[in-house]
């Protein structure tokens, strides 16, 4: 029973955008870590992050870009890790990874040092300068050690796009047990290859006028065909508080998935409200939380691990 | 006899790009630093590196981007200092900063261990995978204590044309032993503050429509109005080579300054011609030079440092 809504997105994809050469490659290692974790009892996240590049030339000077640092998707990868699950991290290439958000504001030389000062033959990390690196390092090496963390990379929107389906098929045979944690900042807007120039744009040609597609809902297909058994939260920014909660309602009401996180830009850091069909959950940092480092995706992960489980429940009684 | 078209340009920057608030602070630092090494007897350059963030909307969500990972201008800041200047980085937040380039292809976690394994007081780096750390160190803290390099970040076109007018006045009193070396990837379109809608743009509206204006030629005051008297260096990168000598021809002719780095995106690794009014010098690295590992930044820079002495001997004499 094909919709042909749904097979006109997937012929898009295969049309519009290009297929990245290594997709069957990376499909294969996501599909062998998901049985792996299956294995051991283990639930599995993909958490996408970052934001899509979307060049405007095919030999590629200028792109469209959605604002992301990925520190959302790096974070909440932490705290789903410290949950108990495995993570599949598809982020945007130099994004935010897991456990590096200490790296972040300073350069890694000015935390070196020779030891003793004087031997030039071992380098040191200054702790005064990265007061938690020990700490980091070793739940890191451990993360490492129990293969935890499968890292994979995208850099353009056709990428992202199609890394996704890739991953939505590879994590079928988890059912219930596979959760979408889609935080990417993904665009709404492209330039199809047969519509973009082979050549940098010339700014002697004067004024530049862009026309651009719409992307095409990968939620739709996502949700009914590739991964119709799985837990899927979409993320919904804004900068107008006013729009949120609605946008959030209409898209659950579109794509018939399990929640939505939104958020406001300037206010992200610290609050937002996870929608269901039937509820609405607001998390907020107090300035006691703050003061105490609590970051808001500890919140978000806690919720919706907890609806996740209710979910497989559900799906099994 | 102030030009019209000059003084227009200035009057644009005022009004359609914001000023940073910390442009005058960030000035005289500048200002400090080039007395500083003039006294020393140093030359200064100016090098702009990475590219440029162009805003859709005033809360942004969505902006253009120019392709940059920032490594010539970083590689180049290296050479420049090894060759007796002391150097201003205005680069993109984030974008590579100079002696950090083996980071860029591993995560520094992967590079760290604790000290004998077991001891979990002291991190150390661990020297099989990053070979060269401890030279690179040694050199980065020589030039910290040297004070060679002064940092400055951008992110926004406005935040970038602003600060570069503040360098080039900055460094004016210099004269020709300032030198700007501008490889910036800079937009040549913006959408103007008063055109921006506040708030990100919706997709339920539809197909997206831009127009962008010209960025104005800035390259116009620098070399006329504000740094005269200084060697000044633009760099045109093009994806068609059939078109690239001509470009760097017409820019010379336009704004009459000393010499355009000329280069197509494809082979930007290993082929540079430099332009001058009289001059054409191909800098090409050979596969043993690849073998050896030399960049081709350095041989731009060697080639620049011998012209701009020449240029100097010229004003004096």
């Amino acid at each position: 029973m094909a919709e042909p809504r749904i097979s006109s997105i997937d012929g898009k994809l295969a049309e519009e955008f290009a297929v990245p050469s290594h997709v069957d490659e990376v499909k294969e290692k996501m599909a062998a870590f998901a049985r792996y974790h299956a294995e051991a009892g283990r639930k599995v996240v993909l958490i996408t992050s970052g934001g899509t590049k979307v060049p405007l030339e095919s030999r590629t000077v200028r792109f469209l870009d959605n604002f992301s640092s990925g520190r959302r998707g790096a974070s909440s990868a932490e705290y789903f890790i410290d949950s108990g699950y495995a993570v599949i991290f598809l982020h945007r290439h130099r994004s935010l990874f897991p456990y590096t958000r200490m790296f972040l504001t300073i350069n890694m030389l000015d935390a070196l040092q020779f030891r003793g000062g004087e031997d030039t033959s071992e380098v040191v990390v200054n702790q005064q300068v990265l007061p938690n690196i020990a700490k980091v390092l070793k739940r890191y090496d451990e993360v490492k050690d129990e293969r935890l963390l499968l890292p994979i990379e995208f850099s353009t929107l056709s990428e992202y796009l199609h890394l996704l389906k890739a991953a939505a098929q590879a994590l079928s045979t988890l059912g219930s047990k596979a959760m979408f944690y889609l935080a990417a900042a993904v665009s709404d807007f492209y330039i199809p290859a047969s519509e973009m120039p082979e050549h940098k744009i010339q700014s002697s040609d004067g004024p530049l006028q862009l026309s651009m597609k719409m992307v095409p809902k990968i939620l739709s297909p996502l949700v009914k065909d590739w991964a119709p058994q799985a837990f899927v939260i979409s993320f919904k920014l804004e900068t107008d508080s006013a729009i949120l909660i609605a946008k959030a309602r209409r898209a659950l009401d579109t794509y018939r998935h399990q929640a939505v996180v939104a958020n406001v830009l300037d206010s992200r850091r610290g609050y937002v409200v996870v929608v269901t069909r039937d509820t609405q959950a607001e998390l907020i940092l107090t300035e006691e939380d703050v003061k105490n480092e609590v970051e808001i995706e500890e919140r978000i992960v806690s919720n919706l691990t907890a609806a996740h489980k209710a979910f497989i429940t559900q799906q099994v009684g």
